[in-house]
């Protein structure tokens, strides 16, 4: 893992969001729009199976703008939940394409039961992560090698972020945030976007709420 | 204004969400994923001035399933903000359309500066309303007839709900899940998002943060 290569470089980081039939969209388009809400922190692109529209699990479409296979690497690769992971997991060719984007990456990150789809493709195999606290049987059936952590916001091992459920994508965007650019920009974003960010990532009350701990 | 006919008919509420070229990520995303979270409370459909892809303020593209001209009525219409909003105050057709939208729906929501265009439109006119607290004089200016309240989350003026800059449409939104629904269904919704709703809309800390109060 290169740490650090971009801010050295000066470059901005790309972030690939993967969207697939099925996807949650604040899991995808909450973390978007901290990253992106204070323009030059963050290059954007979205990523599909193929490019078009995408129908999420709640029913309005998102746009894939370019194939995962198109694309050669990403700096931050981002995976949210929804419905549609169940389909994932089983899908060998797009495990594939998951797991090369992964090795690109300088960081990769999931929302909600995305981490069950890294965790399929073993991307997580030896690391602390989490998922969503509501449905935390299937995502945390799917990797038997990574320890599932039930109480956390978000998890931070290395380079690799995972969520809770749905709004904790912004907490933990905004924890990436503040790894790449600092604290006071992460700050900066939450009050560009009027949002409490929930900052100490071990502070979870769903794990409760939900009866995990 | 048809007060209740949605429950005492039981149908599902007809959600209108308009999007535009500049439309902002979460002020749109938010609320549609709490409205949908859990099947069978909302319909949704997203308008936009034509259908198909709508490239945000942020980048990426959300879909306009309908046009805006090919739609009767809705039971609660939707406008998010962006930087978007400053060309639709210029856009006479638009506006139209909008005001009769508004005119049809039970409910007329703006998250953020999408409230500046309802303001140009003479929908907020003798209403209570609220906007971003970042970017206060630009809708403000919109609408001399109507009271801008500078301290609020969100403002509900009778069918009227404006809320405050871009992750405050979430907790408006869970507002009005309150008033439709109930306050038990708002709660299950914010725990199915693993979100800590915001329930008290006067306590507003972005008022005082940009200066406001």
């Amino acid at each position: 893992k290169r740490h650090f290569h971009l801010l050295a470089k000066r470059m901005k980081p790309l972030i690939g969001t993967i969207i697939f039939e099925g996807f949650e969209l604040l899991d995808t388009y909450g973390p978007l729009e901290l990253f992106l809400i204070i323009p030059d922190l963050f290059e954007s692109v979205v990523l599909g199976k193929s490019t078009g529209e995408v129908k999420s699990s709640q029913g309005p479409r998102g746009v894939a703008e370019q194939s995962m296979q198109d694309v050669d690497r990403v700096d931050i690769l981002l995976i949210p939940g929804g419905f549609g992971t169940r389909a994932l997991v089983e899908d060998e060719a797009f495990l594939k394409d998951l797991k090369r984007l992964a090795a690109t990456a300088e960081y990769v990150c999931s929302v909600c039961t995305g981490a069950g789809v890294l965790a399929k493709a073993g991307i997580l195999d030896g690391k602390n992560a989490t998922t969503n606290k509501a449905a935390w049987t299937w995502p945390t059936s799917q990797g038997e090698k990574v320890n599932w952590l039930p109480e956390a916001r978000w998890v931070e091992d290395g380079n690799y972020f995972t969520s809770s459920g749905v709004s904790a994508g912004m907490d933990m965007a905004l924890g990436l945030i503040e790894r790449i650019h600092g604290r006071e920009t992460s700050l900066e974003v939450a009050k560009a976007a009027e949002y409490t960010w929930h900052e100490d990532r071990d502070v979870d009350p769903f794990a409760r709420i939900h009866g995990l701990v």
